[in-house]
């Protein structure tokens, strides 16, 4: 069988884990609106604090602080996971209580913890800025701004954040020479020992929950409880959305906590909690250089330009 | 006499206004390393604070608030100048304290109501993040870094981001048809009014330092008493240096205060408390209009990749 595209799909090895694909963008109006609002400081309270603030796709998408920085100075109750390939993922937040990413969209905006506004005033500020209201009549045909716009858009925008080409993709799709053996072994290690149950698919993660814990409990101060506050069922508590590694060199802390700063402690975590198993450093460091290859292209993103205020948009009041 | 070059001397007009020539980048590497500086929350004692959390380059250069929310959201003394076209300022800051962009760069980082670091703990995080050390060596020569390597590429980059090409700049350029009628009679009322013996120069300001009030003083609760904080003589009390007009559409809100939210009331203020007139409605709509069309061409900027840190880079105590 010939292809004509340059990856056909029998030239994708069958493994565990998938390659990314590229985001293909269908709207591009809806995606550079959502851009412009991913990058919004006007959506918060403050005046100050954007998606980007916390998902900074200078830094893999995340923080990389242990509890994110919220309106005030408050001190968040959970690590910010990365924005990158998040739309693999089979819900959104560490609980997965947001089905998709429109959904999830609408909560930073108005949770007193992070942008501390509410959807009305979002609505009213962006209304008020005449350079908006020219991209949501193209984008939507209408100058009547909602929320359910704002989020689409911005969860558009989210859909093209994605990472391929990573060399452990390189690989995947067939190229033998892109590891190293160091890193060869620790996919072998990975898969054998059994982290593939959990860290598996295009996402390396984000296909299930799963329990903290399973063969000795995890200690933390932090009181989330996980997927238990969505179903209710006791057998959910603690258990979390498993995260994607894709990246995952780039989003320490580790952790929904996030109290493991380097992948070596991660691992060493992940073998003894989940499988029993205590890696030898060696080992160890096999898997954190497998970790590292699934670091991918990172999206290239120009700066949006916002447009400026207009005469009646409300002035942000961050020190009241 | 012929001209090569698209434009000659001889193509601009004899106006006290003159336009932003484009950057000459001439080492670009340091440039480079200076703009992921200037997006490096890492050079803050939170690790959530950059330079364009304050001159966010999205916005114009500054952050349009009254004044900035530094570490710990503390609040800053003053409003946030732009950091566009600020290489073509006599010096740097309100009071002009700093002669050049690299000594001025240097303060923010230590300043505990800003980044709340200092430069010994920059230094050391920058040393210990293997994909900054190898930056320095390419443009530095050597993985010795210290604190004027980091101000003197911030510096570099600062001096990249002019905005060429206002629509002013194409009208000073000979082009008759670019302003409109309302906005050239702005221009002409700027002129005759007697701004201009202020606001003059590539930058339609920062020429000089002067009295804010010449006419009638400014009320304001601001404590910040200016030039004479610099001098130390009484006749530069309350005397500021010129803030530049251009983009000045995008930098509101105005005066070293913050106070004035729209271009309407900073235009009225200057003409009342600077020259002793009153302007009508028209009037101020035709300056606001010439003002506008101050805008030049934002930066095309890069969203620049960070490099992530190493094993033993200081972990951001943002909460202590
Ligand atoms: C103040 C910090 C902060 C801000 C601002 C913020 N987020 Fe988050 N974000 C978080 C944290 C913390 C979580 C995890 C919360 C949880 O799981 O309970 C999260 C979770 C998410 C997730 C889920 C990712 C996953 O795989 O589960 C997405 C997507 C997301 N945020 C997008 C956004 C968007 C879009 C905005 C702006 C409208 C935004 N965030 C603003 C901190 C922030
Ligand atoms: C039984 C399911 C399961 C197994 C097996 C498993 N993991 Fe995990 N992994 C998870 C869950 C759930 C989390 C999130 C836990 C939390 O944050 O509280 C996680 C988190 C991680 C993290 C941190 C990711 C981040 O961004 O915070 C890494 C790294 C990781 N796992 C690697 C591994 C490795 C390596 C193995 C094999 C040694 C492994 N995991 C085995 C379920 C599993
Ligand atoms: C927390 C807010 C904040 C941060 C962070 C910050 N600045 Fe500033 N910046 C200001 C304020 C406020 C002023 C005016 C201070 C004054 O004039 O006394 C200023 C002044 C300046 C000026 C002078 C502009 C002019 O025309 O006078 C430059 C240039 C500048 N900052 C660059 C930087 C750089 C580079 C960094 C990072 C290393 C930085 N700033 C970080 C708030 C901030
Ligand atoms: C005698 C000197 C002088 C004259 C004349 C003058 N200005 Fe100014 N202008 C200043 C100074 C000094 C400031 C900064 C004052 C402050 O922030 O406290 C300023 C600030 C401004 C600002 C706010 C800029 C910003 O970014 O905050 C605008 C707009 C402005 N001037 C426009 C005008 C116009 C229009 C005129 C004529 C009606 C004018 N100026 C006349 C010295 C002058
Ligand atoms: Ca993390
Ligand atoms: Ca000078
Ligand atoms: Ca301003
Ligand atoms: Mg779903």
């Amino acid at each position: 069988v010939l292809f004509t595209g340059a990856l056909g799909a029998s030239s994708v090895r069958n493994e565990p884990i998938q390659p990314i694909e590229p985001a293909e963008v269908t709207d591009p109006a809806k995606v550079q609106l959502g851009k412009k609002l991913f990058f919004e400081p006007r959506l918060s309270r403050s005046g100050f604090i954007s998606c980007n603030s916390c998902h900074n796709l200078s830094r893999g998408g995340s923080d990389n602080l242990r509890t994110s920085i919220g309106h005030n100075w408050q001190e968040g109750p959970i690590n910010s996971p990365t924005v990158l390939n998040s739309s693999l993922n089979l819900a959104q937040f560490w609980d997965g209580r947001a089905e998709t990413l429109q959904e999830q969209a609408g909560g930073p905006i108005e949770n007193p913890m992070e942008m501390a506004f509410t959807h009305e005033l979002a609505v009213e500020v962006l209304a008020s800025i005449p350079g908006y209201v020219e991209l949501f009549v193209d984008v939507y045909g209408t100058d009547q701004i909602d929320i359910d716009m704002v989020t689409e858009a911005i969860a558009a925008f989210e859909e093209t954040l994605v990472t391929p080409n990573s060399r452990f993709d390189y690989w995947l799709r067939g190229d033998d020479d892109v590891l190293t053996a160091e890193e060869l072994a620790g996919y072998q290690l990975f898969k054998s020992s059994g982290c593939v149950a959990c860290h598996n698919g295009p996402n390396a993660g984000g296909t299930s929950f799963q329990r903290m814990g399973v063969v000795e409990p995890y200690q933390t101060d932090n009181p989330a409880e996980g997927r238990v506050a969505v179903t209710g069922k006791d057998a959910d508590r603690f258990s979390f959305k498993v995260p994607s590694l894709r990246n995952v060199e780039l989003t320490y802390p580790y952790f929904h906590d996030g109290a493991a700063d380097t992948l070596e402690e991660a691992v060493d975590i992940m073998g003894r909690l989940q499988l029993g198993r205590v890696y030898t450093e060696e080992e160890t460091a096999q898997i954190v250089a497998f970790l590292k290859t699934l670091t991918g292209e990172q999206p290239r993103i120009q700066l949006p330009i916002l447009p400026p205020s207009g005469p009646t948009t409300p002035r942000p009041q961050p020190f009241d």
